[in-house]
């Protein structure tokens, strides 16, 4: 029996599992995503977190069928490269990750989109057991999402699912990705910390970057917003609002076009805010929904933190 | 060889056909749609378009096949009732318009939805030939739309295809349905010419009521909004500026998701603005595309005014 590893690349941290054939995880290990050093410093974080899994599962890289790796960016599966990963430090051009990754791994690598493989892991032994068809919304330093139609994903022409780039208001704030008005201008865990920043700058008081340094981290991550909003934090709480309040819109609106029977929702945020959040977002979308008598089920992605990591896992069956 | 008939009934005419089993229409007929007197007032113009059609064709409604109707409204195919028609007069509760049509012509009478019936005929027989997987935008008194994945009408749970609905703008504009901020409350055609009374109401000057009138028209129809552009009429321009600008935005945010390789414009508006506009939407839409390189192609619906009646009439084979 081969094992196989899976990495999730996150703009906060790196999980890295190794699995078996059922894809039950046997080992572990997560690493914080460095902010500086670009590819060569992340690639290095990457194979020291699969390391330290595949130890965790009494084995080593060089004897796993392979390793998949969900990724932010432009990712070209055929040539294992990724670019424009806003989320991670300098990271424009294209990198070879695949072969990078794969030379200190000793076994080969295969690339997917970190938000799709993680969709695709749901679908197969998460929400999409009983709902064959299915929005993902992932909810973390971006939004990114994944759509299952009658049991498979849909890719278009190669990058459907963005809903994070989805216009819930025409004119409005500037995305990250550049653009006006996107779903994840108002969502995205980077732009709520842009706006978080922007609003102190501005003299409203909040203890958003208090509690961050206390946690000894650099960003405002999902653990910091959760804390923010335990102690009542006054900013913290409207920026989360506006998010549900966008996240809703966005939602509704796929809902509108697709009739989906079910709505997933994970991400680092999604899966740390959990069930009443999920509710907070069935209630933002349900005055947005046509066919107002028949919501579709709005419900937590079911694979929690490692669902990316096992969704990357599942890409080397693919490729085999 | 047996003919069929279809109707498009529409918020301001109905459109009828007969047309042989290539679909190619052999007599047409064209009626206002009753702006008062209910469902039994359209129902009766219904069969009165169908009659001159059957008779411009050389048969008569008795000797069809049977007739398809694409409807606005709730549509429940299976009961033969439409209710929920906003844009109809006094037309709410459902009404049995399949039996009651049916008794009038002598012949059986198929109901579906006014634009996905359309979206279906430019699968069979317009844009869908190039395009496996492309997304119908239907700008009329309402917008209404339909989405073709790998060459077939997906309808989700039943109701897949409201693009109209699409939230373009949270907390914005008032649409028909009653909810804020959807595609159809800048760009459709009813709520268009709510905000251009507003507008006149509030002191603009605008043409677009005395060019109605100048018509014989109690409703601003899309060839009164076509006169009043072409004599620079600035409210016109600045409600159809707003109209494509939305449009943009909402075609945009589903190419994201679905990431469909062309979108074809029909409707109302839509086939009387035909190629200028379509690439006025195409051009509004691109600063939103997330693949910026590599947009769909933008297509004015190939059938023209009489694809809605063509797809009705599709229906018949679909339920012989």
């Amino acid at each position: 029996m081969a094992l196989r590893g899976g990495i999730d690349l996150g703009g906060t941290k790196i999980e890295a599992i190794v699995v078996d054939d059922w894809s039950t995880v046997l080992g572990s290990a997560r690493r914080a995503t460095p902010t500086e050093g670009g590819p060569p410093a992340v690639t290095k974080e990457l194979a020291a977190a699969l390391g330290a899994a595949a130890a965790a599962a009494g084995s080593e890289p060089g004897a796993l069928a392979g390793v998949g790796v969900g990724s932010p960016g432009q990712i070209d599966p055929g040539q294992g490269t990724v670019a424009n990963a806003g989320n991670l430090p300098d990271w424009s051009d294209p990198f070879p990750l695949a072969a990078t990754l794969a030379e200190q791994l000793g076994t080969r690598v295969v690339l997917g989109n970190d938000v799709r493989v993680a969709v695709e892991a749901e679908r197969v032994l998460g929400a999409g057991v009983r709902h064959p068809s299915f929005l993902g919304v992932w909810w973390g330093t971006g939004i990114g999402g994944g759509v299952v139609l009658d049991g498979k994903l849909w890719l278009g022409r190669g990058s459907a699912g963005e809903i994070g780039h989805v216009v819930v208001k025409l004119g409005g704030a500037r995305c990250p990705c550049g653009r006006r008005g996107c779903l994840e201008a108002y969502a995205g865990r980077g732009a709520m910390e842009r706006r978080a920043h922007k609003a102190e700058n501005d003299g409203d008081k909040t203890k958003l970057f208090e509690i961050m340094e206390k946690h000894g981290r650099t960003r405002l991550t999902s653990g910091v917003w959760a804390t923010a909003l335990e102690r009542g934090d006054k900013l913290a709480q409207s920026l989360i609002d506006e998010a549900v309040e966008a996240l809703g819109a966005g939602i509704g609106s796929v809902v509108n076009v697709l009739d989906v029977g079910a709505v997933v929702i994970g991400g680092g945020l999604g899966s740390r805010f959990g069930e009443p959040y999920v509710e907070r977002i069935a209630a933002a979308a349900a005055p947005h929904l046509f066919v107002a008598d028949r919501p579709p089920a709005f419900l937590p992605a079911e694979l929690g933190d490692q669902g990316g990591a096992i969704g990357a896992a599942l890409l080397v069956d693919d490729r085999a």
